[in-house]
């Protein structure tokens, strides 16, 4: 193979770093916690971008930006929300570099300290919040339905490619309504929109719920998100949508004249999702062969490779490779022939498995002469051999089925590590084998902070679908009107 | 009218300023020299970024994403280019905030200072060519044609909307070659991609050349620009691509082994448009009413108002205007139907006009007997009653129409405000006029100085295109072969 990968069984943190770089998603930069993104991870991203922003504007919000930098005391203005973020703050002391007299060396000039120091933003509710005082006076002026994808940055001291990295990308919903409800209703339509993304697009089956007081967005009143598991058993968050009260709106002085000409304060929400998917991506779907991704996602949906001895047989091929590639353009299909002269087909072979592109087309002489071409579906990895004419609704039909098909075993996946435990031992014996682990909880966070203290799991959610269940909570015994998710979590 | 602007014979910077923020473009930010780009602005920015972005991927390029920090060690290793970007730059010196405990306030956390501070990158030459040393091997890795989307920030002194800020948004093309010849190709390449952008979707005519030694890139060996003339007979700097030599690529160390086996230096090339482009497209074209927004670039290209004064004869006129906002949405024209009923006609027509809505349609009763509307049309503010059946081909031929007058006033424009001097009195004369000049210079900087010095004119570009002619410097008698554009600049 070309470039050999640690077996998930072997070491999956080790598996997963060794693909993200391997299949040149991206790379660990100069710059301790910063990653590259490289041009075959950042096409993957563009397409989530792409059908994430179809999907915002569907729902009627539009683009802006906002500021890279937040004043100091702008970040102290809500509590709870420095609180969260002070720790991890990337801070801009100074404008200007010189040349030192003395060593000739470039040092910071000491006389270029800014009178307020910035904060690279961490999130832009402080910043938004601040703008939005100005742009709304009436009822009239809400909602404000506003989207910004940009970069941030939370100087976190352990970081995994995509997963957690001190810079990353990501987009950021902020909305201000007039009402509570109009607030919590977007909240919700939020994580919809997040969770048929997911399931849709990334063919990651997610769980939507309400997150605990501990996991709470710092400045949130409520946070809801997206859970997935990934393939060694751990959860995923994949998205956060946040009802934020009027928090916001109070720390800023945000109000509004009403239908009746009363001043109130606005009602906020925010949400977001980030590089991190392309993570979710790669642990949810990928084998030790390589990335697996679904169809939809895929930056190249069909690789062509020929199979010849002489350069005559590949100018036949190519010439009936030309047809196929025109018909497959013609039903929107993204297709690459590879007929590079300096690799072996074998050596392509394992290295489009590694890339993870759905559909694999070879052709070679018998091929030619059958009207055949042999087809390779990267996540059976199952071959067949295929009569050309009508190949382009054959891969129609086919990259449809590898979507669904990717989603279905995740969806197997979860099923099968999915479990409900009644009491603290088998909760714990169920952690070892990790999963979703659906429980009885009491409602407090010091019963949440000693079960992670003890065993490292978190409430994931509380999920928006349950059923009401008299019980107990597995750790303090009392009672417990429904179950949560646990979990080991990234 | 709606909002009253300054006009631009009274002052045209008040014009400009006025403008950007009454047409909901963008506004200045709490933090000093940062623009917020508003909703309607950013949907202006979004289309000229897909075009662009599509014209580079048609050129091969692929996108990817490189940290937003710089260490300090990296700015330092190319001479000329941190000697041009030192004094202008944003230094994260620490991680981290705290609670002061004395004042409890939040304070930068001494204990938290980086050991080697950190740039917000004012362009990538630096870190992206140290991460290129690891992508080049061999001539086989060649040519990387990598484009970046991105924020980068100049920590400017004066700054205004779009044209100047600390913080603005652009695209970084960055390449590297095995030959000179190729990146000398690539460099002309999308100065001409940049050109097209300009001249047929932001209407806008350019000039394409090279620059004199003062005014190149920092660390580039030749700067390619387009320059175009505003209204106010001043250039604006559109675009630039840099050809790069072998600097950045000896200033990091990066060579790759070509077809013979030897090891030599890569060629680079780095190229870039920014939200500068905005400005442009206000200053060029607009007047005392508003934006005036070519039809391709237009969020919103027709705005269909209803005139009515029974509520019975909106449900009538609302009908009629669907069929049509149907047959124009289906030849791919984006329609806005303003019905709202808490503003006027009068008050609606101004601030489409203001917004730079490029087709305006006006239904009422005595339109809707005759089976006609009235179109108004935003660059001549020409109107005329036109019949129902078969709109959607008047609209579309219309918006094309519009497109090409915007490009003609402004190409007429300039060719009024260009003019051939022959001596250093006929230059300061033209220089109280404005406009483009094309003088005889002696090719030195010196001259190129001491003329700057004294009239505030700079040589903008030697044109691409060029006749020889045997001449006189103008400043200093010494003999050229060929004329150069002097300016006032932005």
């Amino acid at each position: 193979m070309a470039k050999e990968l640690t077996s998930r069984s072997e070491n999956y943190s080790q598996w997963y770093q060794d693909l993200v770089i391997k299949a040149d998603l991206a790379e660990n930069s100069a710059v301790r916690g910063c990653m590259v993104i490289k041009p075959y991870g950042y096409a993957i991203w563009e397409k989530m971008q792409a059908q994430l922003d179809k999907m915002f504007k569907e729902t009627g919000h539009v683009n802006a930006y906002f500021p890279l930098f937040i004043p100091k005391s702008f970040f102290s203005k809500e509590a709870s929300h420095v609180e969260g973020f002070a720790k991890e703050c990337a801070v801009v002391t100074h404008y200007r570099l010189k040349h030192d007299d003395e060593t000739g060396e470039i040092i910071v000039d000491p006389e270029a300290k800014l009178e307020e120091e910035l904060i690279i933003r961490p999130t832009s509710e402080t910043i938004i919040w601040n703008t939005y005082r100005n742009w709304i006076h009436s009822y009239r002026d809400l909602p404000l339905l506003i989207n910004q994808w940009a970069n941030v940055v939370r100087w976190e001291m352990r970081t995994r490619l995509f997963l957690r990295t001190a810079e990353f990308l990501w987009q950021e919903g902020h909305t201000a309504h007039a009402t509570m409800q109009e607030a919590i209703e977007e909240t919700e339509k939020i994580i919809n929109v997040y969770a048929s993304f997911a399931e849709n697009f990334m063919a990651l089956p997610v769980i939507k719920g309400i997150k605990s007081a501990n996991e709470r967005f710092a400045g949130a009143i409520e946070t809801y998100s997206i859970e997935a598991l990934m393939q060694d058993g751990k959860a995923l968050q994949s998205g956060t949508s946040h009802f934020l009260g009027q928090n916001f709106a109070k720390a800023f002085d945000v109000t509004f004249s009403n239908k009746e000409g009363k001043e109130e304060y606005v009602w906020a929400t925010s949400w977001g999702v980030s590089t991190r998917l392309m993570g979710a991506l790669v642990m949810a779907h990928s084998d030790d062969k390589g990335l697996v991704l679904p169809p939809k996602l895929a930056p190249v949906q069909v690789v062509i490779v020929p199979i010849y001895q002489k350069n005559e047989q590949l100018a036949v091929i190519s010439a009936k490779v030309d047809e196929i590639i025109a018909k497959l353009k013609a039903k929107g299909i993204t297709v690459k022939y590879d007929d590079g002269d300096n690799k072996k087909p074998g050596w392509k072979f394992a290295e489009y498995e590694l890339k993870g592109v759905p559909v694999r087309l070879a052709m070679g002489p018998r091929d030619l002469e059958n009207g055949t071409v042999e087809i390779a579906r990267r996540d059976t990895l199952q071959k067949s051999v295929v009569q050309i004419e009508g190949i382009e609704n054959y891969i129609e039909n086919l990259l449809d089925d590898i979507q669904s098909n990717i989603f279905n075993k995740a969806f197997e996946f979860r099923k099968q590590n999915t479990i409900k435990v009644d009491t603290y031992d088998e909760f714990k014996e169920a952690l070892k084998k990790g999963g979703f682990i659906y429980a009885h909880w009491d409602g407090t966070s010091e019963t949440e902070e000693k079960i992670k203290a003890e065993t490292k799991a978190t409430i994931r959610c509380l999920p928006l679908e349950f059923e009401e269940e008299e019980g107990v909570c597995i750790y303090s015994g009392k009672p417990s009107k429904r179950r949560v998710i646990f979990a080991l979590a990234y």
